[in-house]
């Protein structure tokens, strides 16, 4: 059973490990057109469990979701044109429609910024219609001459959300709303990923933005990712777009915005913040298999007693039962979120890999003798802890190792973070520890010619945090810290 | 009160009013380029609806959700040139990427038939692969030359099934289990709109078809909307593609393939199937908001009796509670689809005329005096009943009769189908009948000529079912009758 390890070690080659696991884990594939993907359904699995849990959280920041065309006029783009500097190159041209050349090409949307607010300045009169809370689940299309799946493909799914308000003031607590709220809400207590939520600095803010706010987490090689964005846009669209309200008095106004995004680029995140030389580690409130009741060998009453198992496991009757995907603690594990494996014509060691690899939070293996012993040994996904359980209390100590299980990958993440982030006082300081985590130097002490200086050594602001890590309203607050690494 | 109506009448010019209701219940409105439209957040809410219901039933039916990418290469297309003859002029085609001109155009997907089963030809290899049941959410392009919002747009947003198995029986049960457990079941059971679910003519089918299956219904203009398609496929694509398993001999075998879409045009559907001249009429178990409480004017304990009304509707202890949106009958209606509506500085008759153009199933109007007799005047949207109901029986009453409108909009939608099919005997008879609704002709006594005389005069054969209405196997059955109608 000991054969060559199916995946390149961390230590030995990471992204090497991590296209190990894409594929063998069965997530992704590069797709025929190039940097484009073909997401495999479990990969599809954990983007719509992402998708679901970010989407209630976005509705329940009051946002409304709608769906705007892809094809864009050449000529929407062209009105900001500071924007699509940044994209002219990534942008993939319709020129032929319908069999013949097109009047004027369209182009694939890069972001939808400029078709919503298009809209938005139909739909705003009064200032009655404000908030204005809108947000698209769709693909994107960027073009990418250096594609990584999941990081960085030509093509990509994600959610951007665009928002008009009455205020500047309004504008800006609903873009720290959507990050702190939404974003890492989720990234914490779902992903089991720690994030620090901070202000971009002014080289790596958007640039159609007045203040750029970010999630950033760490990878287990040390380099960040950011994870998501949220921008105050203040009235730059407004003005471009002509989106504008009478107020109270009849004045016409100019709109502030908020724009806001998250994409398949989380799954490449989840891959390297948890993943191990065994493969992926999912959270079990994010994983769309929560537990595997394997069998071992064929033998009497041992699928009898798996199928007992599962029963169990989501009988609403049992006491101490305890859904992990739902807040308020009731319920059970979903029966979809619980597989038995029993095809015992592949070997046991062979189908134990895969569903290491797949990074299943609990195995269950249960094979003849076990069931004369009345246990199963349970398997932690993230510690390779086994422990024999009798099987009536099997429902019980699954549900509870769940718990566990979310709250220690989150430990874990988080300790990672805090050992692998320094205190630096120079630039030199900084640069050398940025090549094994972050570094945190003081804001005034970088500046933005020390910032310049770092790029040309890989390394980069991630984001400007206050020194307790929250985060700052503006980039003018004293005592800004400044949080360097390399990055994704 | 009694202004002009909102909306253009049915009689009047049923396709004006159906642009108005598009318009007025801010369903949708057109893109800026040809043929895309903007899904508002309300329709969107309703495409919403329709895809948890139809995604909980394909996954029912077994096949798993994944993404491929929407660029296909030319030479793709150009491998099933039957196929591709009758997309061509449809198709929209990207030459330009990364800042010049792509060596190969790629195609935006008009369907991801070709991508889907270039993979499928690497993932299928044994027996033990099979059945392989995918499905993907995705928008698709089509350029439409007249466009008509939800009907016929150049970009629209479905779902498409591809599957393979390892015998043609297997495929033909698929095909057809999807077409009644997750088409109909949802047309019926939660669309309210009744279906025929038959073979389509050879002339009608999908070219690379062996059988395609359709679920047909009936517009209140009397006309055809073909709701949702399951095709048998053959080995056609297995071939072109080479998708071919071993068999438990180690024989290579071609795969045998089905494919199944249903789109955005259901919203089309339903705004046609239902709606009448006061707009769009949802039924219960699909509408995003499924109770207004209306409040008609300010005054005392108004606010606190309508917040009372919401929280009791929602209160899971309230006996005889009925949740419409789950089929176990327990439960309570959901907090988000009940929904105050406060604004007394408008109109109350403007009000109600807007709820009613968007179809919401229940109002419930409230005022002071309303408060002061302790009652609130329920409104049915479908039938247009107004009754006073003491406000401690609403919540009973109102959970009742969402369930009573589904029933009856389903019942008075069968009944209008049936009022509007005739028998006929002779190809005049059945171009004549067609006029008003659908005809029923022998299959035998139109044939295939028959069809291309109708043809010439708008109308087409919708399906082919068996007598008693059940869906034919194949083409080859005794006795099946055509039913023909305009379509659109």
């Amino acid at each position: 059973m000991a054969k060559s390890p199916p995946l390149t070690s961390q230590t030995e080659d990471f992204p090497r490990w991590y296209q190990d696991v894409v594929a063998k884990a069965e997530l992704a594939e590069n797709g025929p057109v190039r940097g484009t993907m073909v997401i495999r359904p479990y990969g599809y699995a954990i983007w719509e469990a992402m998708q679901q849990e970010v989407d209630a959280r976005i509705k329940a920041a009051g946002a409304q979701n709608a769906y705007f065309p892809m094809f864009i006029p050449m000529s929407y783009l062209e009105k900001e044109s500071a924007h699509v500097e940044g994209f002219s190159p990534e942008l993939a041209i319709v020129t032929h429609g319908g069999g013949k050349e097109l009047e004027e090409p369209a182009v694939v949307r890069p972001t939808s910024e400029t078709i919503i607010n298009a809209s938005f300045s139909k739909w705003v009169q009064s200032y009655r219609d404000l908030p204005l809370l809108i947000n698209q689940w769709s693909n994107v299309v960027r073009w990418e001459m250096r594609p990584r799946v999941f990081l960085r493909t030509s093509e990509f799914l994600w959610q951007e959300g665009h928002t008009a308000h009455a205020t500047q003031a309004d504008a800006a607590t609903y873009a720290l709303r959507i990050l702190t709220d939404v974003y890492q809400d989720f990234m914490v207590n779902v992903l089991a990923i720690p994030v620090l939520s901070g202000l971009k600095s002014p080289a790596e803010s958007f640039p159609g933005a007045i203040r750029s706010l970010c999630c950033e987490a760490m990878m287990r090689d040390g380099k960040a990712l950011q994870m998501a964005t949220s921008h105050e846009l203040g009235q730059n669209f407004s003005r471009m777009f002509d989106i504008s309200y009478s107020d109270q008095d009849g004045k016409l106004v100019n709109v502030w915005q908020t724009s806001w995004g998250c994409s398949t680029r989380m799954v490449g995140g989840l891959i390297m913040a948890h993943g191990d030389d065994k493969g992926l580690v999912v959270p079990p409130k994010l994983a769309p298999t929560q537990v595997v009741i394997q069998i071992v060998r064929d033998g009497e009453g041992v699928t009898e007693a798996a199928e007992a198992l599962k029963r169990n496991l989501t009988d609403d009757q049992i006491v101490g039962q305890i859904d992990v995907q739902k807040d308020d603690q009731r319920g059970t594990v979903e029966a979809s979120k619980i597989l038995i494996d029993n095809k015992t014509s592949v070997s046991f060691g062979r189908r134990s890999t895969d569903w290491e690899i797949k990074g299943i939070p609990i195995r269950v293996e249960l094979g003849p003798r076990d069931v004369e012993e009345g246990v199963g040994i349970l398997v932690r996904r993230d510690t390779s802890e086994k422990t024999p359980v009798p099987l009536q209390e099997l429902p019980q100590k699954i549900s509870a190792t769940l718990q566990i299980q979310q709250q220690d990958m989150l430990a874990k993440a988080s300790m990672r973070l805090e050992d692998h982030t320094s205190q630096t006082t120079t630039l030199e300081e900084a640069t050398e520890q940025a090549q094994e985590g972050f570094a945190r130097i003081p804001w005034k002490t970088l500046g933005v010619d020390g910032e310049a200086s770092l790029a040309a050594k890989g390394v980069s602001v991630r984001c400007l945090l206050r020194e307790d890590n929250t985060t700052p309203a503006t980039l003018d607050e004293p005592n800004l810290i400044a949080v360097v690494g390399r990055a994704y």
